[in-house]
């Protein structure tokens, strides 16, 4: 048993070896500075990452396209996507924290809009993109 | 005591009235049916909400980022976001499943790029939103 346990220690192991496991051509140091230089600085990594988080929610994604049309009051849109008016307007504050809708106020009345032009095509690419491609995962070729 | 509880149970009590907590203008029924014919199709929002989920991570933001401009190995990949090739490789498989990075195949080697247009006009404009806006929400007008 122990001479057993002293083969196993002394075999030579056979680490992966970190350089060998991609063959592939490497960028040169010219190219990995320019594309470093061109990365999105880390803070606003972290907003969009943090943006696409908000957007990452069905019900969310549900209340954004109930507006894409243009602005609605929290009735409606709690009517449309089907929802109580307090978890429409739960959902709505945070979608307003990171700016992707809009509030107007007209006197004691609050109408939603998505934020900004940016945001509804954001929407629409991104309801293309998924609705051209079938959602199963491709083999690599 | 008794009493106490018959008071509260037979005392009128005052319910909010749902239809008088918004007194904006509602949408008449020929506008709510419009609306309703438009919003997405309940499966194309939860591929949506989960296509936003996945690239609501700031590690894949930056690996995206770092492909925006040209495929690469995973080994360009780790060395232009600081992780390690297996770390990159989880995030790339998932990024895969979602079909936002594309992998192609030369012989033993293995390429990744953004999928497609959708995606990389999808990160251009998130950037370009939370770029222009200041991060913290405005008072409701």
């Amino acid at each position: 048993m122990s001479e057993c346990s002293y083969i196993q220690v002394s075999r030579p192991v056979a680490l992966p070896d970190p350089s060998a496991s991609c063959e592939a051509p490497h960028l040169d140091a010219a190219r990995t500075a320019a594309r470093l230089r061109a990365l999105l600085p880390a803070a606003t990594v972290e907003v969009l990452a943090e943006t696409f988080r908000v957007l990452g929610d069905p019900t969310r994604v549900r209340i954004l396209d109930a507006i894409a049309d243009g602005e609605l009051c929290v009735c409606d849109i709690a009517s449309l996507v089907g929802m109580s008016e307090s978890a429409v307007s739960h959902q709505l504050r945070l979608l307003r924290t990171m700016r992707l809708v809009r509030p107007r106020r007209a006197g004691r009345q609050v109408f939603y809009s998505v934020d900004d032009h940016h945001i509804l095509e954001l929407l629409r690419l991104a309801g293309t993109h998924v609705q051209e491609k079938p959602q199963m995962p491709e083999p690599a070729r």
